[in-house]
This record gives C-alpha cells, sequence and structure tokens, in this order.
C-alpha cells in the first residue's frame, strides 16, 4: 500500500548547489536507498515550501525537473506520486557509463575467473585450485629482517630508470647465471608481475591479426591479454612434452607471430618439457624467425633434481623472451617479475612500462634486491620445495583415496598443480556451482582450453593439509552424486 | 690492413649444440664483439678442421651458412674473408623485432620524453623540471618507523582483491572526508600510481574514435595514454582557471567522450581552478552527459590556503572519476594512487586492472595504510607545504634576478611547476640541447601543448636550492646568447 511521505531534512543554505538542485538529490537518494518506494505519495507543493524553508518556485523548479526524468508524476486529484525507482532513471544525468564500457578496448575477464577472483576473498571458503602459496609458506622472519635493513638504510623512494632498479638487475644478473641465463642488467626489465610482462608484450610487440601460438591447454587462454584489435590465440599440437615443433602449421606465421609457452612445471598441466623438446622447439622457431615468450614462473619449485635448463640458455639469436617472478616462488604481494631479451627490445618494452605505470615499486625492488643479496631467497626456496613436495604427495594421496575410480591424474615433479581428469562428462561448469555450496573453490579446466572437457586444476600450495583433506573428499562426494 | 685470424678456441663437443652450428656462432661472436673486422683472413679450411678437431666436412657446413649469411666470402687467390659486420647480418637468424614494434598497438614515447627520462639517471645533472620531490623531502624517519612496524607485524603478501587492500581503502575514504569527498571503500580503486589509472581509464572506457577533452597546455598531451586506436585529444578553449566550459564545441561530444582537466595546482601551468569554475564545468558536463577525469595529485601542494574542494564532492551523478596519488606528495617509488567513482565503475577498472598487473604491491600499499593511519602523512605534509613555498619564493627570486628581461611567469599558490613564457620566439628543443650540454635538464613546454610555442615547464620541488641558483643562472645566460 502507498504511504503518505514524511519529510524532515533541510537544504543548506550556505551549499553552492541550488535549493532546488538539492531537493532533487534528496528525493533522488531516498527512493535508491529503498526508503521510499514508488506509489508513495509526496507532501503538496505548498506543504512541502513550508517544512523546507524554501519558496514555492524551488519546489515547483525541482518537481518539474524530477517530472521530466519521469521519477514523480502528478495525478489529478491525488497529488503527486513516485512514478519510478529504476537506477537509469534516478541517473539520468550519469553519463552513459554501460555504454562506454561496452565500446572500449579491453574485455572484461571470463566470469567464471571473476567469480574466482572475488570467493577467494570470502571467509572459511577453501580455495582447492589457487595459484600462489599460502602466507605460512612465506618466508616472513627473511622479509621482517630486510624491512628492518630498509627502515636503516633509507633509500630515496623516487621514480625510477625505465628499467627498474640497477641493483636489482645486477643481482639477478648474477643469480640467473646458475641456470645458464648469462644477461647483461641491460638485457633485464623489472616488471609488476609476469602478467604484466605478457601484457607489454602484447601492446608493444604486437598488433592486428598477430597470432600468439600456445599449448592445447594454456595459462593464457584464460587472459584477454592477446585479445587486443583482431589479435588471435591458436592452440598448437601439444603432447606431455609441450608443443610439438614439426606439426606447427606453417599457415599460422604469416602476420607477426608469437609462440608462449610454459616448459618448466606447466600451468595448468604441472608438465616438465625434456631438454631435446626444448632444443626442437627453438631450432623449428628460429628457422621459421617466430619469437618465444617462454614464461618460467614455476622454475623455483622442482622436488628433488632441477628441471631442464631454460630455452633461453640455449637462445644465441635473441629470439627468445624470457620471463621470470617471484610471485610463485616467494610472495606475490610484492608484484615483481622480469623480463630478458634482446636490448633493443627490453629498451622498447621499458618506454611501454614508463607509459603504463612508471615502474614497479620501488620498495618492493629494493626488498627482493637484498632478499636475493643476502641469500634469504635460496635459502627460502630450500624450505619451499621440502614443504611443496610434503603436500603435493598429500594431495595425491587423497587423490588416490578419493578419486581412483573416477578420475586420472599425473604426479608433477614440481610447481603448483595436479591437472586432473574426470572419467565421466560432467560439466565442470555446474560442478564449480555445486563446489561453491559447499564453500569449495575450484578451478575448471575449461578456462585454459580450446576445446570442451573435463579437468579440474587443483593446487596443493595453498589451502592447508586438513582444509585438503577435507575439501577433496568433499568434491568427491559432489562427483559421486552427479 | 687486414690481418690473418688466429683462432685458439674450441667447440664444446658435450653440448646439444651441432658442432656446426657452435662454429657459426664462434665466428659471429666475434665480428660482432668487434675482435675480427671485415676484410680479416679466416684460416684455410682445412687449416680450421686440424685446429679444431673436427671433420672438414664440418668447416664446409659452418663456412656454406656464414657465406649465405653474407658474412664470409671467398676470393680466389686470396681465401676466405669477413664480409659484412653489421648486425642485421650477424642476426639473420634473430625474429624481424623491428616489423613487431612498428605494427604493435602501443605508440612510443616522446623522444623528448625518452630522453628526459634517460637523462635523469646521468650523473651531475641539474634538473629544472623534474615533476618529483627530491629525496630529502621525503618523510625517511616516518617511512621507516612505518618499515620497522611492518617488519613486527609480518603482514600476509598474497595478491589480494581487486579493488586492492581493504585496509588501506578504508583509511582513504576516512582521510578524504576533509576534502568533502564521503566515498565508501568499495567506490575507490587502489592503482599503480595516476598514470596507470588514466591507463585503465582509457582502455577499459574508451574505444574507437573517443574524444579526451582537454586543457590547451595539459600533462596527458605529453604522453600517449589516449591515443589507442582512433582515440583523439583535443583541447578546448582554456582560461586561467582552467576549461570554459560554454565555449566547448558541442560537436566533439559525439562518440564517447570525457573532459580530463587537472583543476589544482595544474600541470604544466601551476594554475589554479576557482570554486565558481568547478560548479560551472561540472553542471555544463552533467548537462551534456560529459564524464569528468579530475586528476588532483597536487591538491596536497599547497602553500598557504586550502584550495578549494574537488569537482568531485560537488557530483551527486556519478559524473567524475577522481584521480589522487601519493607520487606528488609523498613518494612517487611506493606507485601507489586511487580512482574514486561509481561502483560499477570501479568494478569495471578494478577487473581491468587485474589483468594488467594482479593489483599493486601489497607492501606498498601496507606502508600507505600506516602512515595514514598513524598521523605520519599529515604532519609530512605541513613540512612539505612549507618546503615547496621556500624553494619556490626561491626560484621566484632567481627568476625576477635572471629573466625579468627575457621571459613572464605568474608565481603559484601550490603544486610544483613555475610555467615560463620566454618573450623572444626561440625553440625550446635548441634550447633543451643546448642545456644538456651545460647538464642542465628541462622540460620544453610543447611537449604538453597541440601548437607551438616558448613556454617551459620548471619546477622547483627537486633541484637543490644551490642547483637552481646555478641552474637558473646557466640557463638565463644560454638563452641570452640566443
Amino acid at each position: 500500500m502507498s504511504k503518505k511521505i514524511q519529510v524532515n531534512w533541510q537544504p543548506d543554505r550556505k551549499s553552492k548547489v541550488s535549493l532546488s538542485d538539492q531537493i532533487v538529490s534528496y528525493i533522488k537518494s531516498k527512493i535508491y536507498k529503498g526508503d521510499w518506494l514508488v506509489g508513495d505519495l509526496l507532501p503538496s507543493q505548498r506543504a512541502l515550501s513550508q517544512t523546507l524553508g524554501v519558496n514555492r518556485s524551488t519546489i515547483v523548479d525541482a518537481f518539474s525537473e524530477l517530472n521530466a526524468l519521469g521519477i514523480i508524476e502528478s495525478k489529478t486529484g491525488k497529488g503527486t506520486l513516485i512514478a519510478n525507482s529504476s537506477w537509469s532513471m534516478l541517473l539520468s544525468k550519469t553519463p552513459d557509463w554501460q555504454n562506454y564500457i561496452s565500446g572500449s578496448i579491453h574485455k572484461s575477464n571470463l566470469p567464471t575467473i571473476q567469480s574466482i577472483n572475488k570467493y577467494e576473498f570470502e571467509e572459511d571458503i577453501i580455495r582447492l585450485s589457487t595459484g600462489e602459496i599460502a602466507s605460512d609458506l612465506m618466508p616472513h622472519d627473511a622479509i621482517s629482517s630486510v624491512l628492518m635493513k630498509l627502515a636503516e638504510l633509507k633509500e630515496p623512494y623516487n621514480y625510477l630508470e625505465p628499467l627498474g632498479l640497477e641493483e636489482l638487475r645486477i643481482q639477478l644478473s648474477n643469480y640467473l647465471k646458475r641456470y645458464h641465463l648469462n644477461f647483461k642488467p641491460s638485457e633485464i626489465l623489472i616488471v609488476s608481475g609476469s602478467l604484466q610482462a605478457l601484457q607489454l608484450i602484447s601492446v608493444s610487440l604486437l598488433g592486428e591479426n598477430s597470432t600468439v601460438l600456445v599449448e592445447e591447454n594454456s595459462y593464457v587462454k584464460s587472459l584477454k591479454v592477446f585479445e587486443y584489435e583482431k589479435m588471435n590465440m591458436k592452440s598448437v599440437p601439444t603432447d606431455s612434452n609441450g608443443p610439438i615443433p614439426w606439426l606447427i602449421d606453417e599457415k599460422e606465421l604469416k602476420s607477426n607471430a608469437l609462440l608462449y609457452t610454459i616448459p618448466t612445471f606447466h600451468n595448468p598441466t604441472g608438465r616438465l618439457m625434456s631438454t631435446s623438446r626444448r632444443l626442437e622447439l627453438l631450432d623449428w622457431c628460429k628457422h621459421h624467425h617466430l619469437p618465444i615468450i617462454e614464461d618460467d614462473a614455476y622454475r623455483e619449485l622442482y622436488f628433488d633434481s632441477m628441471p631442464p635448463v631454460p630455452i633461453k640458455s640455449y637462445d644465441d639469436s635473441g629470439n627468445v623472451l624470457y620471463l621470470g617472478s617471484i610471485s610463485k616462488s616467494l610472495a606475490p604481494g610484492l608484484r615483481i617479475g622480469w623480463i630478458v631479451g634482446p636490448e633493443s627490445i627490453i629498451e622498447r618494452l621499458g618506454d611501454i612500462k614508463m607509459q603504463s605505470d612508471y615502474g614497479a615499486s620501488s620498495i618492493s625492488q629494493w626488498m627482493l634486491t637484498y632478499l636475493i643479496k643476502d641469500g634469504h631467497y635460496e635459502k627460502h626456496l630450500e624450505v619451499l620445495r621440502k614443504e611443496l613436495k610434503d603436500r603435493c604427495h598429500h594431495l595425491n594421496d587423497l587423490l588416490i583415496k578419493h578419486f581412483s575410480n573416477i578420475a586420472s591424474w599425473e604426479v608433477p615433479e614440481g610447481g603448483f598443480y595436479i591437472w586432473l581428469k574426470l572419467n565421466d562428462h560432467i560439466s565442470t561448469d555446474i560442478l564449480f556451482d555445486l563446489a561453491l555450496k559447499e564453500k569449495l573453490l575450484i578451478n575448471p579446466g575449461h578456462i585454459y582450453a580450446f576445446k570442451k572437457h573435463t579437468y579440474i586444476r587443483l593446487s596443493y600450495c595453498y589451502a592447508s593439509k586438513d582444509q585438503l583433506s577435507d575439501g577433496i573428499k568433499k568434491l568427491a562426494d559432489i562427483i559421486k552424486k552427479l
């Protein structure tokens, strides 16, 4: 039933906003907040002019605007009613933002990714697929010790040069030698994580009709980073070693093309590329003038033996852009990664980086400088590798217990992920929703895929062992019911 | 004179790279490094096969490839010579990177900006135009104290939620109330500095044929951030108060358009927009459904009285995207800024931010949280304002002394800049080069302009008083000689 509206509010006579505009705003805000509903009856113009202590003409002006917007309506014999409470009416003076969004350059994230980004921060959720280490796996004592050091050193926190903090690039140049990567600080660009590296490569080197070749399941398929203009992503034939170069269709290479690969502890499959495949792939790409982006974010996370050295270490012709990061191996919150490549390309990318955000956080860069220099990073990695191996085995044990009859998988030699293939043709989207109801968050494998399939990316790096035990059992129960 | 080359090197028989390829690489690298020059004579194939201990056929293969690349040449009766040492020859197996760059989406920085970005890091340079505070104006004790606090607290440094650290958004939501900005944490997006804010707005809200209206001289004219696709930037009629709304050509508003302004201590002119202009501009833009980007990076840097409250504070209809930052007022190295706007737009921008770099450095975000929360920021600003006022007066005194007859300028009430107009028609590009020879770095005004003119942006925030005294005198001398 409609009610008679009581007004107990006064306009601000000192405001620069006109009284009439204030009244319009007030009425809109009451409707917007839901305090007044459609059909409710406003006081008469005369009554309102008395209550608010303003001229009758001010009320007439305000009502006339609200009327024009379709928000109120005068009915003979009844008075003035609230006629509409829709957003679009209330905000009719707002720019048509939706139109701006739909006409813009950058695509929205996949709805599933948006949901994951959101639900990760809900209470009590068990994150069975998250691609980052839990806080208790981070080297808090080392980080504290570096923070104390920085508190003493009082470094200037000015803008940095285009390639990033020189001290950090020197440290990285030395550090990377252990992986047979012999590059000068001038061949290294500091970025705010590997994702930004991809973003920079996309807008700095690719253009209309560029093709990005990727594995059949690939991390970048879950992103929109290679979807500017008329770029396109294509999957290449892939086996357990990664892309099979001799099966790549040469017709795909016409416009400016790139090949993106994660040869070491691949995301999402966890697989490791052999040395011979690395050499074959590089050789094929060199002969086809096809640059490789080698994303090596998971390199440090081997359980037992060091993985084959990077493709980049065999690259004598500037064919490979090498991406490194501490987001997986130390702490994503620092937002630091790096690109190694030919100087001309590094300069180009540094120029665009300057145009994107004037460089990465200098406090983060100083922290990483000392974490490496003072040996904290190496010590931390030793601990982390053991922990991840232990958690991986724990997850594998749980899968053997609960998933033996309903799925198949391989046990990785490092990294974060077990790539679980469900035996039955279950919709992993439905599974996502059902799991969420049980407070389980999973990454359906199809977000990484070019074809539909029934894989799930599981991870053992974030959820605690207890959470894994609980979550994996629950997940198996949901699947069995389907 | 050409010399006979001596080889004292051996291929690596254990390497996976073929012996022939190793020989090709070795010869290329010697030429590339400049050890061997064009015209130099290689040993005979027979001699080389003995020295390297490889089959003659391996040498034949290697020479044949080098020959095909045009790097070596066999002359009858003379032997085999180095024929070419150019990069392109040596790297003929490299992807044609230049082609990638020229076909890509993002434009390079202006050459002048690239030079400035580079020369800022040269020794002994006096930076007369730099837009950031010198390290000695930063609150090092407060920063140290916050670093110590973080060392104790051991916060997790995981990925953060799409809008950024909630604790920081709560602090900002409170802090901004002093400027009549009453917005919830959910209406605030943390970004890696204001430049990134512009970048996000550009790719998230603008598209083909979008028009960005700006003042006649504008910071964003020096950037390429609004030059994707067929976007265009247009200047609107401007007076000492900023854009004159009633003179804006309505025809410019057809496609999705935005108006970008720095109403408070404008970059590069230093000017301050009056309250009435703020209201007039907002009113006009509201009626034309034209969103405003209000860049308020310099707000805190007033010398005496607080500047008029932001345009955003009068915005009752989601018409204004408000950009704040600590890059000018605290330390650019933290790389933290924020956008205040309608929730739907903040969410859209947050989604694209996640796709750009997964959020700003969480250590930087925690630092700023405590710098504000513990009152450090406010105390620091009181000191900084006094210092900047003092330096501004110092620069003004120097200009009166050395530039009275050759230039005109206004003294700003805050911010960083004096916008100096040279009386004579001197090329500020030539001046830039001549100044650089004297180790003076200046920003020619035309990088901010749509028309040629003879302005220079000077700043008093970076160079020390002594450097200013020295630099301004030298600059005047150079101009007088021209």
